[in-house]
């Protein structure tokens, strides 16, 4: 189960980075790194757990070289289609929060979609560095680095036009103090940072790979 | 033998980022990227094998060094110029697909274009993919997310304006259930990336470094 | 106190950067570069000391998931702030230097901002230095050629436009040899420097993970 | 006399790509990156031999840690002066070619100017790759994909304007079989990419670290 919900994961974050990075005239110039980004922030994260496929035709490529069995190959397929239509559905919902145009001058007009860009963006950070960090408490791998840092820069791509794209409390604290981001917005930033984390270290149970 | 296979993988597709990447002015400003992306990601798949020249200049550097043998490296410098020649004429073949123009709107009208740029994508991708993870199932290198991630960020600014840069069917799909693609050109990706998956581990077949 | 001080040292680099490289057009475009770059250069530094959470959510994560004990968790989180303010006000203060317009050009008119500019920038700098070289004499690990040069990236998208973003008397003397900087200027960069460097290198003794 | 070497080679490409890249307008907006690529790829390549410090104000705080000796750090500095004065001067040189339009186009016109720009950038690359790769033929570092890619990056954008920046004989001749380059300059990129590679071998045999 672990080795899907993995797949799951690493597929969803890849399949919504393209839909928002693309889409967004002011990201498109960037869409390309943020794309590389977060395909190379997954696969440090889920290597170790599923292989860090997140595309039927790797999968498949892996089949030929007896690198996976045909059955789990079959289930790592459905599986990243699924992932791909539920993040191309919340990328069309996120689209049209603000018709292509930023929201973070408006946040409170639109709560919903910021705190969920500040929800998804938090969670694909926190994931990845529970992931990348050992399980020595706190204890960086040589990967660790990169992948946080290309996590950062794809989740700011993707969600940055709707939240600003903080996606950690003291990052809103003091954009706040430099007047950057409204203080009646704080709650947003607040409420979407602390779910990401909380859902993303409960993901992170769930994947954990307890073998290593 | 599987020394030359490996140059020529390399040199090809590093000389066809060149000309696709610097060719077209959508991507021009990011092509200095898009080159060193390939070059490293090559380089990672490679450096096994056959050192990751791809270079006559750095095969004469390491010619007198005595890092490589001279029968050996005159086989690589020829080598690579037949690489720098098969990948320029197809280079050719592919800006004359869209005089520069993005068909990402009118697949259907190209085919065989936005299939051919969906393969060599696709084939650039598994082929590193499959180098860079070890030989034990599923188990990522610390080098595998940065020869990967630069790999699609490559390819994606080398053959996205004549496919939008899937490489993956998950990302075709979800792009299509988005409204990016149009559901009429989906077979353009499957067939493309099925391909372009297989002929990769083909390849890798070829240019396992079966020693180590 | 040295998990603290590195995290105060982290977290204000990156909200620094943040305030800095958003709030400037002439960087914005490459703001989330730089952010990510920081962050990456700061884990890479501090992740032996602190694990490099720099961020209240990733704090309350690692809590979750018992990688920080409770009372040690709840003091990174009020660094974390506390760093916060202290980066926004002192960002604050370096955008009321020049109003958004670069001030190489007249760095004399404004020196203390420039010398600040110089000041911050060789401190992230020999601080990430001093942290990724291992504590033999003048040997690199893997991720220090990475750290170092993103925080050079980091560091000039943040503060090139109040010095010119040297960081490094070598550059400031060949950038005034050619004629970029006025010679009248050069005192800004020498000083700034060096005033840089030696506080890097005491906070470094206080940071020093003297287990290792 | 090894470390003084590595350290003049060092900080002249970084200076000179502060120079070369800052100073143009087509390449301003990736500046950062390239000094960043530099310095990175010049850390990899020197870090075992001189410790990759490039920066006085480094020296002065690996003196401060006590990595380096008094009289070491003085040579040093001195070397790092005088190799940003000669960098700043051929930058100076290299931009007078131009004078700030690309010659690419008429690249017959100015041969001096390409050779030694496809000879700058041909040393780097191939004096970076000797260092990176280890003394046994042909393998890898895990530095090495990142060092030469982030080379390609600075080379190409410090020196692409003045030669179309190839560092590759396969490229020059790729690149003009599809017409990008004339065929009458052929000769500039072999005489620049042979004799760079020959004084990039000639100096790695001075600097190379025999000990480890």
């Amino acid at each position: 189960m672990k080795k899907y919900l993995t797949e799951f994961i690493g597929t969803f974050f890849l399949v919504l980075t393209v839909v928002m990075a693309i889409n967004n005239p002011a990201t498109v110039a960037m869409a390309p790194l943020a794309v590389a980004g977060m395909y190379l922030a997954m696969i440090y994260a889920g290597a170790q757990v599923s292989g860090g496929h997140y595309n039927p035709a790797v999968t498949m490529a892996a089949l030929m070289r007896g690198k996976i069995e045909r059955g789990d190959a079959l289930y790592y397929i459905m599986v990243q289609l699924v992932a791909s239509v539920v993040a191309a559905a919340i990328g069309v919902y996120l689209h049209d929060c603000n018709n292509g145009a930023a929201i973070v001058a408006r946040v409170n007009e639109q709560p919903i979609c910021a705190v969920l860009a500040e929800f998804l963006g938090t969670f694909a950070l926190v994931f990845v560095m529970l992931n990348v960090t050992s399980t020595r408490p706190n204890e960086g791998t040589p990967s660790s680095g990169l992948a946080i840092g290309f996590t950062v820069l794809a989740a700011g791509l993707a969600f940055g036009s709707l939240s600003g794209g903080a996606f950690n409390p003291a990052i809103a604290f003091g954009a706040s103090v430099a007047g950057m981001f409204g203080w009646d917005d704080i709650l947003v930033y607040l409420i979407g940072n602390t779910l990401g984390a909380a859902a993303a270290a409960t993901a992170f149970q769930f994947t954990e790979d307890t073998d290593k």
